[in-house]
């Protein structure tokens, strides 16, 4: 239970202040939070919260989104708030092709200058930039980064401080390479952050809110938390989940059942 | 217009014989076909009709789901279907996990294992099993061959005219290595069969019926065509595209709207 760490994604609509209180009582030592969650209570209320309560912000989601004209501010901003909320990590979802655009090389490059931008910032600031492969379902509308590899790929030129990646194993589950690239990704001291969800079909409209708790699904997840560990990797596990039938219930019960689902098919 | 080939899926629900007919009168040299249409029309019956009109069946559709009791037989009796209507290419659909399976490596050798099996009485038939690599978001209940790299590995230690591969644009646009591995796959001669439908976002539920003719959406077809071009294949090109509400039209005007987007944005 040490590792288990609540991505607020899981129970989103819960109010941070019983977020952070039932995962000090749960003995929940981390949360992983997002921005307009943090934005809205205030980051420097946030912190001090989050403190008060003795839980640990593993990671702030989200910056990226490259293509957007107003990237360069949004995303020191993000920098800023994850320093102030103290998250060691800013995950980043890089964005997908520009409207009208079949430039997909183009987009990826993009994706490579932003984070030479702002790798020099996020040292500044103390927060690792994570570069997160999202499933090649979201290539063209959410992330041009499709694999492990790609994104060790644009981190590599960085120092680990400044860039690292994000292993979550509803985007990668499907990749035969995906074991050799956690192998690299932990002697290249990169992984910043790893979250567990599970595969779970038929996928819904849209299909950003089908994913399932560790053991709904086809995922061999205590063979990723396995391959992490073996690679070096010793920080939270964030079990981060979107589904409209979990963010429907009661947070509490909601993060119950994660710890639960967590120490079965994970821990 | 010569390499033109309107695959079944795209008119779905058109009877078989206008579909020859309207195929024959746009001067339309091919059409992909489904088994469960020629089953019903049947396969000779099939064949004289299409040898009648004068229009080549350039692939069958569909054998594979090596996770299913009764894969064996039922791709024997797909490379007889496919010897029958006179189809040089059978696509593979490989298959998903097995219901409650969590074990991919183990499905992604059965798949290895079914080829092996099935090879040899491919080349007695004179039909070409075609690996298609699916998009990934098809892993668990479709096809665990999600990359062309993959599918390319499944084939290598057959004879080329026992296994090729399927390049369809739809499920494999994403993958930066997908260039390399037409290279590749045009060295081994291994083009089996070339498919084009275009990305389009939202994703409707279940994910199935989600493409668009190609100008639809974000891939940048033409440099597909151009790339098996390249690599050697100087075949048909199909125009496979499962939308539902193609499906809703008359198909003489969906043939003819294939063949005008072909037109502009792959030939």
């Amino acid at each position: 239970m040490n590792r288990f760490a609540l991505n607020q994604a899981t129970t989103k609509g819960w109010p941070l202040p019983e977020l952070a209180r039932e995962c000090a009582a749960a003995g929940v030592a981390g949360a992983g939070l997002w921005r307009e969650d943090v934005q809205a209570y205030g980051p420097a209320a946030t912190a001090a919260l989050m403190r008060d309560c003795g839980v640990a912000v593993t990671s702030l989601c989200r910056g990226g989104f490259f293509e957007r004209p107003d990237w360069w501010d949004d995303n020191r901003r993000a920098l800023d708030e994850a320093a102030t909320v103290g998250a060691p990590v800013l995950v980043l979802v890089c964005g997908g092709l520009p409207p009208g655009s079949r430039d997909l090389d183009g987009a990826r490059g993009r994706v490579a200058d932003a984070l030479g931008a702002l790798a020099p910032y996020a040292l500044e600031r103390g927060v690792r930039l994570a570069v997160e492969p999202l499933h090649p379902m979201f290539c063209s509308d959410r992330c041009v980064v499709s694999s492990l590899r790609q994104a060790l790929d644009l981190a590599a030129p960085h120092p680990s401080a400044a860039v690292g990646v994000v292993v979550d194993t509803y985007h990668v589950w499907w990749d035969d390479e995906v074991w050799t690239q956690i192998e690299r990704a932990g002697r290249a001291d990169r992984i910043a952050c790893f979250q567990v969800a599970d595969w779970v079909t038929p996928l819904p409209a849209g299909v950003l809110l089908g994913r399932g708790l560790p053991g709904a699904g086809c995922v061999d997840l205590r063979r990723f938390r396995e391959a992490v560990d073996a690679a070096g990797y010793a920080g939270p596990v964030e079990v981060e989940v979107f589904d409209a039938a979990l963010w429907a219930r009661p947070g509490r019960s909601v993060l119950h059942e994660a710890i639960a689902a967590y120490r079965t098919h994970v821990a």
